[in-house]
């Protein structure tokens, strides 16, 4: 039943390929899902993937499509005619994928497609769709879905959803709408099970339906979907009226994408590359960041330099200095990921600002003190100076409160902005704590250490 | 529609508890989801979020129950007594939530809350469920579906269906059974609308079903529901017999908190705390991650220590600690990351640990030279001293490299021994190549610089 791929599988596919046997191509991927064939076909390079490609059917071929990584797909479908695509995909896809894929085509060749397609209410449908700005509900919606109107009976009902249905894959809910297409509400299957064939629908469908603008964002979408328990939402328009529906699926799409950019940017990387690209989009996802790591090390040395002299009486205070940074930037990131992780669920709560740098600073002070004295400990017993030992713990307290007080703050400003607050839990807000902390201790220094 | 939780909705809400006004705390609850509550009691504490839960009725309460945060929830399930838990929850609870919520008392309680549940069958449902180990498909799947008979007739099976439908929220799908219980395939609903009465299931049943084992991983499960678009997936045992299904709502909260864990991991903080928990919850997952890094510091002083000497001829030295040190933990943390995201989506692809460890020295390699030469055009203009300068980017060089390839060993060797590689994003590992940094940097110095 459940398939998984093997290295021994791809010997075999690709030496298949290589002698171009149709016949054991087709052996090997028959019974396939869709998204096996897309995993297969991600694994083989341009030219194999064309091959493998064209023994599959028609309708097959354009579900493998939707399950392809962005990336080869697009590849892929460059190095096809406007005509090839519009017969061979538009018709069989579904509207939302078919709109996905157009989109990366230029202005002109997508105008070309969408006049060869066959089916012109799936044109329509297409056409509709991409002008929704990406990220919002009209983005994410299918156009495909049974509607109901009010006023039919039961039996009406039943043959107008055979009708529908055909174009549908998987039926999760039968909207209710009045003659001017507004949603009203939705109608259980089980209902229609259930209840005689003359019944009218509006005895018996139910009124109480969630749905979503079509320029909801797809964050809000997925927060509702989830809180909600929801398989599929509809999107209605300004007026209220039925346009489409999101299905869960795509929303665990989105959960999983916003999760995994909050991860990639905690870690300095950006974009979504995995261990399989190439060394180029590898490394250009993470230079930057170092970068910015760099130049935050260019700034430690020109505050250490400040005080190269006092360093000359007193090396051992360069002892503490990466225990000083590090702490600072592993403070400070924890306070940022969870208003980060709080903003993204939605569950800060109703404080405001104030009491929550106020509680921060709490845990900022217990969690110095705590290391501030541990450190004042060891360099009690391993240590001759005191007044070294007084300056780290001192510089540490502060730096630890420092740090938990920035992280909260750094986020929650961005947020307000409208930039992404993620970007407080990478290098950038560790690098800043860096050089911070180096100035709070030497300052320290100076006072508590040097000046005496 | 949408129902927003407002300071002043709050406000309301608790001057009411106060009152003891029922008739408003009716009015300021009506129509809202049994989400919209769990929210709002979330917010309240234990004694006022009692009195808000008396006036639910005992359907919504129950559903209310679900939705609320665990700690909340056992907090309220303690202030109960067994009588009162299994005749307000236990039957009016999916079978799946039911035996999630009797998980928290300890045997004795737990069987003395089974025995008084009224409906057998949900007893035995839940007895059923409690004994799967947590994380499995057991123990997230439901008992309650729609299964029919292979041998029925599409009347046979309405009749049926609207007796077993009855208990179910949701239909997703009708699962197709022999006499045995094992599963043969599904019944897709539209099938069933268009198909006449006299009809057999066996000829109109879809034998194509993804199912898992009832000890499958629940990881392992979201990956696949996740991959193929499911909405819902069976669970058989080890015979092929249908067990329970599991819904991808379930499903959702699984990847979230995969995710959520990961980042909270990457972040330094143990577990899945929120800015709204208490200062002690907050210092108390926080902290033993910051002991971690002070412990660092220590090692890294020590390193320092040993060559106070050489840093007492050339403080200059001192000058370049954080920038080795912050390179060295941005450099392994990038690595570390790209791994355990490949882990958790199963996309690391075919190549040996030699063939990622030789990529990962390029990737390294590069990053490493662009950032040693900016460094070193840095110290030619702004620094006296070639050798320094020469030290300087010799050592960040080998720190790139190294972390690079530390930073990708080290999850796939937790990963190995089954210990999460997650773990390789955190503090831990920025402070380890904290320390060896240091320590490349001061050898590196001693050869190059202060020995000639």
């Amino acid at each position: 039943m459940q398939f998984e791929l093997t290295r021994k599988y791809l010997d075999d596919l690709r030496e298949a390929i290589l002698l171009n046997n149709e016949e054991t191509l087709l052996d090997l991927v028959t019974d396939l899902h869709a998204a096996d064939i897309g995993e297969i076909l991600s694994e083989l390079d341009t030219k194999e993937a064309t091959v493998l490609y064209k023994v599959l059917d028609a309708n097959m071929a354009s579900d493998v499509l939707t399950y392809m990584e962005e990336e080869e797909r697009e590849n892929f479908l460059r190095s096809l005619s406007s005509k090839e695509i519009a017969e061979q995909f538009m018709d069989n896809l579904d509207s939302d994928d078919a709109a996905d894929m157009l989109s990366m085509f230029p202005q002109e060749q997508k105008e070309e497609i969408i006049s060869m397609i066959e089916d012109k209410q799936q044109a329509r449908d297409i056409v509709d769709l991409l002008h929704y700005e990406e990220g919002t509900a009209g983005a994410l919606m299918a156009k495909e879905l049974i509607a109901v109107n009010i006023n039919w009976s039961v039996s009406t009902t039943v043959k107008e959803m055979r009708k529908q249905a055909e174009s549908i894959d998987q039926v999760f809910t039968v909207y209710v709408v009045d003659d001017e297409d507004i949603l009203l509400g939705r109608l259980p299957l089980k209902k229609l099970l259930i209840t005689p064939l003359k019944a009218q629908i509006s005895d018996i469908y139910d009124p109480k339906i969630r749905s979503v603008k079509v320029d909801a964002d797809q964050e809000d979408i997925a927060n509702i979907m989830e809180k909600y328990d929801l398989v599929v939402l509809p999107v209605v328009d300004e007026l209220g009226r039925l346009q489409g529906r999101i299905t869960i699926d795509d929303v665990v799409d989105v959960i999983k994408e916003e999760a995994e950019k909050d991860y990639a940017l905690a870690s300095g990387i950006s974009g979504s590359v995995e261990s399989t690209d190439s060394i180029y989009t590898l490394t250009r996802a993470r230079l930057p960041w170092l970068l910015i790591g760099l130049f935050g090390g260019v700034m430690g040395a020109r505050v250490i330099e400040l005080y190269e002299g006092d360093l000359q009486l007193y090396p051992e205070m360069a002892f503490f200095i990466p225990l000083i940074a590090a702490m600072g930037g592993n403070a400070g990131v924890q306070s940022s990921a969870i208003i980060v992780q709080g903003l993204a669920n939605n569950s800060l709560g109703f404080s405001g600002l104030g009491a929550k740098l106020g509680k921060e600073f709490m845990v900022g002070l217990v969690n110095g003190l705590v290391c501030s004295l541990l450190i004042f400990g060891y360099n009690f017993f391993f240590n001759d100076s005191m007044n070294l030992s007084i300056t780290v713990s001192c510089a540490l307290l502060s730096v630890v409160v420092f740090a938990t007080l920035f992280g909260t703050f750094v986020p929650l400003a961005l947020d307000k902005y409208d930039i992404d607050p993620a970007l407080a839990t990478g290098p950038f807000i560790t690098t800043v704590n860096d050089v911070l902390g180096l100035f709070i201790y030497f300052w320290i220094g100076h006072i508590f250490y040097i000046q005496p």
